[in-house]
């Protein structure tokens, strides 16, 4: 049986030898920078093991699979910049080692590329289609994106929002991935439809997850310092919430920053206990694993694929950082 | 007979009446802030111009037109950034008004949308095609600002770059506006790169002749002061030929900033008058010109749409601002 291991490879070796080819190389550098500065290159994967699943022939996907990772670079490009983040992966953004103009300008070209490169080979999927899913999704991303940025400055953000926020920012390019890969494997529209919802719920589960881990994994083995979101008053499941349910003077605790950060931290945590939105949120995070499962049950593929699937999911929820 | 009013009047009640819908308003509001700010809306009636000359129904051109003004404003968003404008046709950048991760993003959707938009109603061209054309124009776009920008901290810049950095930056936006304006009336493809050839060649006239007046025009009929570009030691056409004439002496005498603006502007006049270059200048704008009518009299098209499509060229070449 295949593994996630081998659609990695297949699709790293790609990769190396698929440079984003053109001039001037003040732009085409900067762009081949950030595609390899490495990752779990989860979404072409994604893509590569639902063609998989219909077709035997994976070097027909390999062009769609760099689309929907140059796709995600120009995001990680651009959101780089709106989040001022100096680093991604421990090396300096796109406009850290250029500059600005160069940062927004390579994302463009990657955007553009993207769009090349997904109408190269449609496999045995009517290109339309596959664009006004890519489409989709594309636009769904700067909605979820501004929606994140949005709840930074609200006071309130409803569950119900924060669940499409999260949806439209990571879940739907997965599913696209899926969706996009299965067609071209020669899936019919049912079939692909039901990896776009397995992959949308994995994504799902996978980020409520995130933001518990934030808060409640080991720091040892997430790696990083917990709490993190707290400190930010980021709108997380967790705090929206608590949020819900708190009262007037557990609320202003909440916000205040008097005390050194892990008095803030702990105050917090006390609240979440109190509250149950710990146990609350893992069952959010089930909910949307079951919602997986159920969808990956019913599509019509041979058991060795839904089990690589089924192996890909659990390792994303079992991830500790 | 129509003329460019006719056009432009069609093309404005459709953008009227055709905002960029969307959620949320605070990631769409932008969007259709910028689409808002006016201009000629040259591309989208070269499209309504080229589809026109081989069908009637130009309501089904509708959505492509739209489809090029959305993205020519997606690049305004982006360059704007880039070069760091305040104003927009007198009135506040996207960036300025809102704020950096707004305008990237407001220029991110647009992006997407013009694909969308695109894809809508591809007349009677293969929509594959149409979007064949219209990512080849997109890429060239990017490049062409990348080039702009190196060209501000390059000593030397050829006059092969500077005529393909106009090109791309320019050009091509509008030859694709009309060769799929042409695709979609049902022009051959023979046909539909002569509408390319016109319009790139005006495009290439237009962008000479703006370098030229903004040295040489009158200040009254241009409606600014002239010598600017020779301020900001930028490489126009006029300078580069200068540069490849001028001593050592007399290129340290252009670079110089001794003396007022209006003495530096004298000095380098003066230079241009001695190698000619202004009416060298002239003559390769009169080039373009002449490329782009041997274009229009060659395609299989009314007299009477030949007479509006030359009657757009002499406007554009005769415009003073």
């Amino acid at each position: 049986m295949n593994d996630i291991a081998y659609y990695q490879d297949i699709f790293l070796k790609h990769l190396s030898e698929n440079k984003i080819e053109g001039e001037p190389s003040t732009l085409y550098d900067p762009a081949n920078y950030i595609l390899q500065l490495g990752g779990k290159r989860m979404r072409p994967v994604l893509l590569l093991m639902a063609y998989h699943a219909f077709d035997e022939d994976l070097s027909q996907a390999l062009d769609a699979a760099m689309a929907i990772e140059v796709f995600h670079n120009f995001t990680l490009a651009h959101d780089d910049i709106m989040d001022a983040a100096p680093l991604r992966r421990g090396q300096a953004t796109l406009h850290e080692k250029y500059n600005l103009p160069v940062a927004i300008l390579a994302g463009d070209v990657l955007l553009i590329k993207s769009y090349q490169l997904l109408l190269k080979n449609p496999g045995q999927a009517d290109p339309l289609q596959i664009l006004t899913i890519f489409n989709k999704a594309a636009i769904e991303i700067c909605e979820g994106q501004q929606m994140d940025m949005d709840f930074e400055s609200s006071e309130v953000v409803s569950e119900e929002a924060y669940l499409k926020m999260i949806a439209y920012k990571t879940a739907v390019l997965l599913g696209a991935a899926m969706e996009i890969g299965a067609l071209m494997g020669g899936a019919s529209a049912y079939d692909a439809g039901l990896m776009y919802q397995f992959a949308l719920n994995v994504g799902l589960a996978f980020q409520v997850r995130d933001d518990f881990l934030d808060t409640f994994g080991d720091p040892e083995r997430v790696g990083k310092m917990t709490g993190g979101d707290i400190i930010q008053n980021k709108k997380t499941l967790l705090m929206i919430r608590c949020l819900a349910r708190a009262n007037a003077e557990e609320k202003a605790e909440i916000f205040s920053n008097k005390g050194s950060n892990s008095e803030k931290i702990s105050r917090v945590i006390r609240l979440y206990l109190k509250y149950e939105v710990d146990s609350g949120t893992q069952q959010v995070q089930e909910y949307y694993y079951n919602q997986a499962m159920q969808s990956l049950d019913q599509v019509n593929i041979t058991e060795a694929h839904k089990t690589v699937l089924k192996q890909f999911a659990r390792s994303l929820l079992e991830r500790t950082h």
